[in-house]
């Protein structure tokens, strides 16, 4: 048997950190160190900013006990970047790695990440450079097509079904009406989350919307006028990204109407959403206001809270099955790169549910996953646009493990 | 030995709900049926509102699995109220008594539920009517007075110090200058609980505001420049009661100036704090305009999160010893009370601390915890106002229970 040929390879993370996405990078190291074909293992400071900038941390021979404690921490130990690499960027990219001898490159990001792998995995290709590159997938919104689920998201889920439940029975404790704003601008997967919280008809989430299911202002205030009426309380799940009958996020005429101008928007002129609780107050003070005309209570108690970085970062509610999988896609990613496959993104394939959920992986093409999103399919939509369909539970139970049985008098 | 006389019990829950209220719940129901000194247990529903509304659940004889599920359960599984008795509504509460032949009254809750007890006591004895009140414990803010600490801080605080772990990893992974507004009006013993989550000079939080240190708009921004500077990102916990030099809350001037009159208030004239995002909006936006000043950067990243209701009900960080000491306050009560005691308030007296750690119970005086609250003392706060000094930890620690061990590269 020939020596193995032994070539460098880069790590790097990127977009909004997750409880578990060091996992990933703990399980490609830990692989990265079995494999013969990999010598040098580079972390990238910062995402693709710091290939760029060369900014990089060795990563052999790290002490195990401290691999384990960086795996158990929540985001991204190596920093992370929002930049989106057009293809002057991505030709830095791969000039970066050229110069190094980089012939892996292990991404752990969404889908602007798998777009950015496949970017450079072209341009490679083009130059007959001898590249693999991997994309590792995490995300707390769940929206990468192709695998069954995504790494980061059963934790956020974990995170989301608690407090729901938590403030489900607080505004049990003290009724009104209580709006709380879950993250996910595109996709209603972590909202929809929130049903798990629910074991019978009284129980919160009483309300559930997600950007796939528009949402007209009065169908809004109807349904929680109605909740209200019967229950004397109400608690309303909504994802950031809520839309309208004609599609138009609520976000534009709600901030609009009371914010103006002052409204900080994103590159892409989008609002900024996270980081924020605009949303919330907008439409809890639309909710006072609108369901209060319809009740004679002058002082109606309405609430609203926004979950934001918490979500993404709390490490006292980590899912098990979460903390697992991300560590396997991490691993994953470094055998298929060890077994000469090309370049490729990690896909979970549900292989069974409850007592027999498990997964199995395999290897999606970078094509497939980079850019586009998966919405929340209509099946796990109820008819009346305003909550999640029961099946949705098999779907999300086995990611978020178990929750608590609440105990009422 | 003559036959013990049998008489009823009434016990309520009152105020803003914690992880384990509904362990002193329990704990009452449990001691109640261990002492042939009581014999109906009444549940009133929403606190006080529901013993003048004759609102009642018997406790007696309920299921022991029932029980435990109930005790883990958080927040007030009878209700709670914000009701403020005043002495006409103390009359009504004691007529109540007087017509179910109740002798014993345990009420849980903070120092407004204390002077009621103390109220109803007063007036019991001055119509001669043999009652019994006791107060127990309860508040996130952990600022009653005489109690070494108050059952539902430590798992307010276990939450804290973990969310701030997190989201200081969060502002690592993408750095920018990040606010995060905890509850407590007029004590900062909850927001000061962040400072678990720091262990090396570089860790989030790196300043922390409570109401007991005043702090100008002007030196606020220099804090945060100075560390901005330093780090290149910065975590600024901030108690929503925060108040500048002249002892005037920031929340007054800073919504005045951005929200005018929409601002919803209490009875009392201020402004609603919990519930909103706003005072964290604000702060965000006064930081990002001030800061970006001293520095060249146009578009400084700038955000807020406002931790809310979940600080108070979150099922999945409840600190292992504010549930046993919960519970324990509530069979102390009846205890007390079984034992002839004069009515009082459910106290701990810290017995040791680190591996020693322990309290014992005693009874205090009801004009001794009711009305004022205690602030942290200042030598829990360091020489700059910025920060908790480092001894705040041996008070807090045993409280919360064990934190990870944040792993870097």
């Amino acid at each position: 048997m020939g020596k193995t040929t032994r070539r460098n390879a880069i790590v790097g993370q990127s977009g909004g950190p997750t409880a578990v996405i060091n996992q990933s990078l703990v399980g490609v190291i830990e692989a990265a160190s079995e494999f013969d074909q990999i010598d040098r293992l580079f972390g990238a400071r910062y995402g693709v900013r710091g290939i760029i900038e060369e900014n990089f941390i060795e990563l052999n021979g790290l002490d195990a006990g401290l691999l384990k404690r960086i795996a158990d921490t929540p985001c991204s130990a190596l920093g992370s970047t929002r930049d989106k690499p057009d293809e002057e960027y991505c030709r830095k990219i791969f000039n970066a790695f050229a110069k190094n001898d980089v012939r892996y490159f292990f991404y752990i990001g969404g889908n602007d990440s798998a777009d950015t792998a496949r970017i450079v995995s072209e341009m490679a290709d083009e130059a007959g450079y001898e590249l693999r590159v991997f994309h590792i997938p995490k995300t707390i919104d769940n929206d990468l097509r192709v695998t069954d689920h995504c790494p980061g998201y059963g934790s956020a889920a974990r995170f989301v079904a608690h407090a729901v439940m938590g403030d489900g029975l607080d505004n049990a404790s003290l009724p009104g009406i209580k709006i709380d704003v879950i993250m996910g601008r595109h996709a209603g997967w972590l909202t929809a989350a929130s049903m798990l919280a629910r074991h019978d008809e009284t129980d919160a989430p009483h309300l559930i919307y997600v950007p796939e299911a528009p949402i007209s202002e009065g169908q809004f205030v109807d349904d929680i006028a109605e909740v209200y009426g019967r229950l004397g309380r109400c608690l309303v799940v909504v994802s950031e990204g809520i839309v309208d009958e004609n599609g138009k996020g609520w976000n534009e005429q709600l901030l609009r109407m009371t914010h103006g101008a002052e409204v900080e928007r994103d590159g892409h002129g989008n609002i900024q959403l996270s980081g924020s609780g605009m949303l919330g107050d907008c439409i809890a003070n639309f909710a006072r206001a609108e369901v209060s005309a319809r009740f004679s209570e002058k002082k109606l108690r309405v609430r609203a809270d926004t979950f934001g970085y918490l979500q993404r970062s709390f490490p006292d509610s980590v899912s098990p099955v979460d903390r697992t999988e991300a560590h396997l896609a991490g691993r994953k990613a470094v055998e298929y790169a060890a077994a000469g496959q090309p370049s490729g993104s990690v896909a979970f394939r549900r292989t069974g549910n409850g007592n027999d959920y498990g997964i199995e992986c395999f290897r999606a093409k970078l094509q497939d996953v980079a850019r586009n999103i998966k919405p929340l399919p209509p099946e796990y939509i109820n008819e009346a646009g305003n909550g999640i369909a029961e099946q949705f539970r098999t779907y999300v139970a086995p990611l978020v493990g178990e929750l608590p049985i609440i105990g009422k008098l």
